[in-house]
């Protein structure tokens, strides 16, 4: 056990932090407000077109804190073990989290790994928890979000689902779909430095970008007004989300936010957000409204309005 | 899902903060430095005397806080859940969650739920995050030990793995063993607040007391001298080891804890521990030496010398 810890992460995540192989790290923060959040990531296959298990258990913890308006700097991350897990696999898995870990400019600080009989797990199941400081001006809430404001959406959704359920059924399509999974945390920083008036940020994960719509609507007590033409799909997932029959508004990304601002900054915001790889579809889908029932409403491609609801039936399941 | 959570989790963790239900939560934390600490818990059974994974979960994470100086600030909470797990057993888990945070004085700020089809998890796996303020004129770390200081034990030890273990296996000794799981925040900070200089702090779980002295005269280089008959051990704990072949030293404790300090400062340092329930059987076990080796000798029961050493078989599986 402590010779696997000391072989697989110190090789991976050696760091003097974490070479002081203490129960906890002490690390210096400036004074304020700090974001903190935690996932568990237990996604089925363990890797998958665009990314794998530790990319996802990074950015995934990475992207809450920037939803928050948090600049991420630290991260926390528990491994449960199945008995019988190949070394090979965990050491793929812990280079993969380094990488995402640089690429993401955090800092995994400390670490903790359990494992656990053969049978009682499923290969591997991480745990990241995250801190990140939260500059003063910053102000998110969905409490925030008010009629009259404006709803952006980052870029494409449906491709983080449709990869990792096609890895997993071992479906091929025409083109190979690759997960959007990737930190967030540069074009929101670049939002808040530029002034923006951020109301609410939420990342598309579980339950895709109409659950994200639905929560807030119901959490703000307002309505949303979207435009289905305004929401961009690619076609090969639009087209895999039809020959599986999911919608691809439900579907998880691991890369897409939407965000809130006041309507005389929706221009400025898409701009920015369009300097940065990750957003650079950012685009206006619709608008806050008044609405005594919450509710969001879609104009769809043939004209007709849709109202969308929370999924009622089974989400797709360890998709992340 | 959602129903789940929002019907357990708000109920026993409600709060402000998490009824926000936002995907991180922002708090406010005076400047300095703060502790991170991580830790997955796995334990089997969900339940024992004195216990069970939820106050493990809360106790556990606390105590890696406090052996880091730290005062004890926030916790994130990350559950597992096995498909089946019956909905009374994870409310009575997150009520005794709720319960033990009260007890340490932390708040859980936010928490995440997956679930894992049958057959892939054991009911629930927990992983819990903290963070702590750790006070300016605290420097504790292996490094810091030194010959000629003293080893202070906080009590008892072995209670915790026998009484997991027992009820594990179903068996019945004279006396129900209770578990020694406790947060032991309160009496580190005593010492911290009345001006002990301590060098370091180590929580005797995983490998127990044995592994946490060698790992600690590994990593500071230096050896330790240590006396049997000065550590605390029931009766009813020695018997049941003796029986199942276990050696006390290297049962997993989750409520005791080592401290090294200066030879001047051992007796304050005592009675400071001892004004403390968690810790009103605290005691000198031993001293820093210089040992060109880093071997930790113990002066046995009968007077002869024995050397401490890591385990080097199997140890208890998923005691904690």
């Amino acid at each position: 056990m402590r010779d696997l810890i000391e072989r697989v992460f110190a090789e991976a995540f050696d760091s003097p932090l974490l070479r002081e192989m203490h129960d906890g790290t002490v690390v210096d923060l400036p004074s304020g407000r700090i974001a903190m959040t935690t996932d568990s990531y237990v996604v089925k296959p363990l890797f998958f077109p665009g990314g794998g298990i530790g990319t996802l258990a990074v950015n995934g913890t990475v992207n809450d804190l920037a939803m928050c308006g948090a600049k991420p700097l630290y991260l926390t991350v528990g491994f449960i073990l199945e008995e019988g897990l190949e070394i090979e696999v965990l050491q793929r898995i812990a280079q993969s989290m380094k990488e995402a870990a640089i690429a993401a400019g955090v800092s995994i600080i400390t670490g903790d790994t359990k494992v656990v009989d053969k049978g009682k797990g499923d290969g591997i199941y991480i745990n990241t928890a995250g801190v990140g400081i939260v500059p003063e001006n910053v102000k998110i809430s969905p409490r925030r979000v008010k009629a009259g404001g404006v709803v952006i959406l980052s870029g494409d959704i449906g491709r983080h689902g449709i990869a990792v359920i096609s890895a997993r059924e071992g479906l091929n399509f025409e083109t190979t779909i690759q997960s959007d999974c990737a930190p967030l945390a540069a074009p929101v920083a670049a939002l808040i430095e530029k002034g923006i008036e951020i109301h609410c940020l939420r990342d598309l994960t579980r339950g895709g970008l109409a659950t994200a719509l639905v929560e807030i609507a119901e959490s703000a007590k307002i309505g949303m007004e979207i435009v289905e033409a305004n929401i961009p799909v690619l076609e090969e997932v639009s087209a895999a989300c039809e020959i599986m029959g999911f919608d691809p508004l439900y579907i998880a990304n691991e890369g897409r936010f939407i965000g809130f601002v006041p309507e005389e900054e929706a221009e400025k915001t898409v701009e920015i957000l369009q300097q940065y790889p990750v957003s650079q579809d950012a685009v206006i889908i619709g608008k806050v409204v008044e609405d005594g029932d919450n509710m969001v409403r879609m104009k769809t491609l043939y004209g007709s309005s849709r109202i969308i609801d929370m999924l009622s039936g089974e989400q797709l399941p360890r998709i992340c």
